[in-house]
C-alpha cells in the first residue's frame, strides 16, 4: 500500500496547493440550492474499490461548487479563519499517527505536548501561572464544559447568566443541562451590566470579550468582583478575540481575565489553526476533574497519570496539539503578532473609509478585526444589500442586529487577506449599494 | 507560501509512509514515564519562525518516545483501529478545504456529503429508510445528546438505564446531566436482564451491541419491546460491534436495532477512519432538532435549509464526512467486508488457541474480533502477565474484569493485522506466562 499512498500523498498535496493558489478567484459563498451537492452523487455506496484519485475528480466536479470558501482572502463574514499551511500538513501528521488520547499512557505525547503548547499559549496571552489548560473541539463544548464543572460545585444554584449578546452557546449549554438562563442587558457600547446580574443565585456567570455580534467587550473586572463576592464560577468566553491577547498593546480589553475560573479562546479562528482547536485554560482543574473523571475497569493502568479524559466530556481525543504546536512553531510569537497587527490596520482602514463616506455608518466601537457597519437605510435594503454582495460571489460578509437594527459585519482574519482584498470588498458594497 | 507548501508537503507524505512501513517495528505501548516527553521540549515557544522540517524532526526525535502506536498491527488493545491510507489523505483535504460546518450555506458540500455517507453506511448496515445520520466525534458525545433529546421528551423521567456492562459513557452522560442512572444486572453471558429494567421511571435506555469489556450482545429485541411499551427512548451503542453490520452473516446479532430511537457506530474503530468520526443514526430526527435548535440572529440566513448544528451539541463540525466518503469508495463494499471477515477469522484462530492449550481459558462468548481469556492463575499473575507483555513492547493488549475477575483481551481491528502478528501475540504471551 505504500508505493500507492506515496503517489495518492503527491496528488493530495498538489491538489490542496492548487486550490490554496486558485481560492481568492472563486466564489467566496457557495452558490448551489439545496439538495444540487446530494443528487449529483450516487444514491448507494460502491461495490468495488474505486482508486483516491476518482475522490479527488468528483472533489473537482461534483463537491466543489457547494464549497464556501472559508480559506479564501476574501471571507469577511462570521469570523474569518485560515488554516495555515503548517496547520494543515500537521492534520495530516496527526492522521497518519491516528493517535487516541483516552488515557495518559494511549499516548503520552499528545497529552504532554497538548499540555505544553496550551502552556505557550497561555505564556504568549500574558496570563499568569495557575491556568492548567486542555484543547476542546469547539467553544460550545467548552462553555458546556465549563457550565458543567460549576454546576457540579453549587447545583443548589439552577440558573446561569450571560449577556443578551453572548454567544448563543450560553442559551444552548443551559438548555441542555436544563439551566433557567438570564439574558443581563447590555449598555449603550453593548456591555453586559454587571448590577443587574442575578450572580448569588447562578452557579455561573459568561462573561465575553468580543463578543459575535459586534466584538463588544464586558466590563470583566467589576463581573469578577460579583462573582467572587458570590462564589459564583465566572467563565470568560473570548473565543475569536482572546487571539488578540498575543498583542501586548491590546492587553488592556482582557484586565480581569485572569480573575476567571475558566477561560475559552479558539486558536481556529484568529491563529492560523484549522478547525478544530478551542482552547479552555482553568484555574480549577481538580473541579474539572471531579465532575469529569470517570476510569471505569477496562481502563485502569498501572501508572496513576492523569487523563485528558477526566477532564472532558469526549473519553477519546484526536492528537490536535501537533497542529497548535506546528503553528506555534512555524509562525513564532512575531510572525503572528504580524499577522494580527496586519488584520487590525486593515480594519481600521476599512472603518475610515465607511466613516469617511456620506451615508454609511460605524455603528459598533471597532476593538479588533471586526468592524459593524450600515447604510444609512432601511433594514430591508441593507439585507438586499448584502444579499447582492455575497451572491455577486466576490466577497461573502454576514450581519448582525444591533438595538434592533440589521447591520453589516466585516470581519478580517485570514492571514491571505490584502488591502487589495479589502479594497475590492468596499467596493463592491458601494457598487451594490448604487445599484439597490 | 505554496511552493514550501509543495515541498513541506512532499516531506511530510513521505514521513507518513515511512511511519508507516516501519510501525510494525516499534514498541507498541509508549515506554516512556509521566513527564518525559514534556521535559524534554522548551518551556516557552519560540519567538521567530521555525521551518516546518524542523517540526517533524522533532517529532522524530522528541516525541516519537511518547507515542503508542495505534496504526501498529500488533496494537491489540480496547479496540483496534486503523487509519487507512485514503482516510489519513482526506483528512489532508479536509484541512485544506477548512469548511466550517455550521449552517447549510457555510459548507453545502460538508452538509449534504455528510448525510449522503451515513446513509451509503445505514445501506450497507441493513438498517432500513426512516433513519437520518450525522456524524459525532465521539460515541460519548453521541450517547450524550441522545439521552439530552430523550430527556426533553421527558422531564418528568429522570432516570437513566444501562447495562452493569454498558460503556462508562452512560454513566458520564447521567453525571453530566444530573439524572439518577440504573445499572442493570446482567446473565451468565454478560447480557442485560431487561426485566430488571425500571423502565417506565427512565427517559432513556442504552441498550449495547458489543459492551466494551467482552462485546457481548443486550437481548435488544425485547429491550426494544419494553422501551416501546413504556414511551422510553432506546439507544442502541454499537460503537465498536456496529460495523460489523456491513457482514450479512453477522446481521442475527444486530436483531431489533432497528427499532432503536437512535443508534450509534464508529467508524474510526473497525471501519478504517481515523479518529474522529462516530455516526449516531435517529429515526427522531425532529425531537434532536427540539432539543438542540437554536439560531441565532446573527446566523439567520436567507435558504430555509436544515443545518447540522440543529442537531448537535457543537456549532461548528469539521468535513468529517470527506473521509468517511473516501474510505467506503476506496475500499467499496467487498473491500471493507474482506477486511472484516479476515479479522473474524484471525480471532477465531486464536480462541482457538487459547482453549486447546492447557491452563488458559476463554472467559466470554466470542461473538466479534474480540477474545477474552485467561491464564488459569490468580488474578494478580494475569495482571502481572498482561504488563509484562506490554512492557516487552511487542504487543498491546488491555484488560477487562468479568464476573470480579481480571482478564485479557485480545481485540483484532488494524487492517495491517496479519496472521503472523496475532501469532506472535500467542507466542508472547506463552513465554511471558511460562516466565511467571
Amino acid at each position: 500500500m505504500s508505493e500507492t499512498f506515496r503517489e495518492d500523498g503527491a496528488l493530495a498535496v498538489d491538489w490542496v496547493a492548487s486550490y490554496l493558489e486558485r481560492v481568492r478567484e472563486l466564489p467566496v459563498l457557495s452558490q448551489v440550492e439545496p439538495g444540487d451537492i446530494r443528487r449529483a452523487l450516487p444514491v448507494s455506496p460502491p461495490d468495488e474499490p474505486e482508486p483516491f484519485s476518482a475522490v479527488l475528480a468528483d472533489l473537482d466536479s461534483i463537491l466543489a461548487p457547494g464549497l464556501t470558501h472559508w480559506q479564501s482572502p476574501r471571507f469577511f463574514a462570521y469570523f474569518a479563519t485560515t488554516g495555515s499551511e503548517p496547520g494543515v500538513l500537521a492534520e495530516l501528521l496527526i492522521a497518519g499517527l491516528n493517535q487516541v488520547g483516552i488515557l495518559w499512557r494511549t499516548s503520552p505525547a499528545l497529552q504532554e505536548l497538548e499540555e505544553l503548547t496550551v502552556d505557550w499559549l497561555r505564556q504568549l496571552s500574558g496570563l499568569p501561572e495557575g491556568f492548567h489548560g486542555h484543547i476542546e473541539d469547539t467553544a460550545s463544548t467548552g462553555v458546556l464544559a465549563a457550565v458543567i464543572a460549576a454546576r457540579a460545585l453549587r447545583p443548589d444554584r439552577p440558573l446561569l447568566v450571560v449577556s443578551e449578546h453572548a454567544h448563543s452557546v450560553g442559551e444552548k449549554a443551559a438548555r441542555l443541562l436544563d439551566l433557567e438562563l438570564q439574558k443581563v442587558p447590555t449598555d449603550d457600547e453593548f456591555r453586559m451590566k454587571p448590577d443587574l446580574m442575578r450572580v448569588d443565585e447562578a452557579c455561573a456567570v459568561v462573561a465575553t470579550i468580543g463578543t459575535t455580534g459586534m466584538a463588544s467587550i464586558d466590563p470583566v473586572p467589576e463581573i469578577a468582583d460579583r462573582c467572587s463576592a458570590a462564589g459564583t464560577w465566572l467563565h470568560v468566553d473570548a473565543a475569536y478575540a482572546g487571539s488578540a491577547a498575543i498583542l501586548p498593546e491590546l492587553r488592556s480589553h482582557f484586565r480581569g481575565w485572569e480573575r476567571a475560573d475558566s477561560i475559552g479562546v479558539n486558536p481556529h479562528k484568529w491563529l492560523g489553526v484549522p478547525v478544530d482547536c478551542s482552547v479552555l485554560w482553568t484555574r480549577r482543574h481538580e473541579d474539572f476533574r471531579n465532575a469529569f473523571s470517570l476510569v471505569p475497569e477496562y481502563l485502569r493502568s498501572p501508572d496513576d497519570a492523569l487523563n485528558l479524559s477526566e477532564v472532558s466530556i469526549p473519553l477519546g481525543r484526536r492528537f490536535r496539539a501537533l497542529k497548535l504546536w506546528a503553528v506555534l512553531r512555524c509562525y513564532g510569537r512575531v510572525g503572528l503578532q504580524e499577522r494580527l497587527r496586519e488584520h487590525l490596520r486593515l480594519a481600521e482602514l476599512f472603518e475610515g473609509w465607511v466613516r469617511a463616506e456620506p451615508g454609511w455608518d460605524v455603528v459598533a466601537p471597532r476593538h479588533f478585526s471586526l468592524v459593524c457597519f450600515r447604510l444609512d437605510a432601511s433594514d430591508e435594503d441593507n439585507e438586499r444589500l448584502l444579499e447582492r454582495a455575497n451572491d455577486s460571489g466576490e466577497i461573502f460578509l454576514s450581519h448582525a442586529r444591533l438595538d434592533g437594527r440589521y447591520v453589516l459585519r466585516l470581519a478580517i482574519g485570514n492571514f491571505r487577506t490584502t488591502e487589495d482584498d479589502v479594497t475590492l470588498a468596499w467596493n463592491v458594497l458601494r457598487r451594490e449599494a448604487a445599484a439597490l
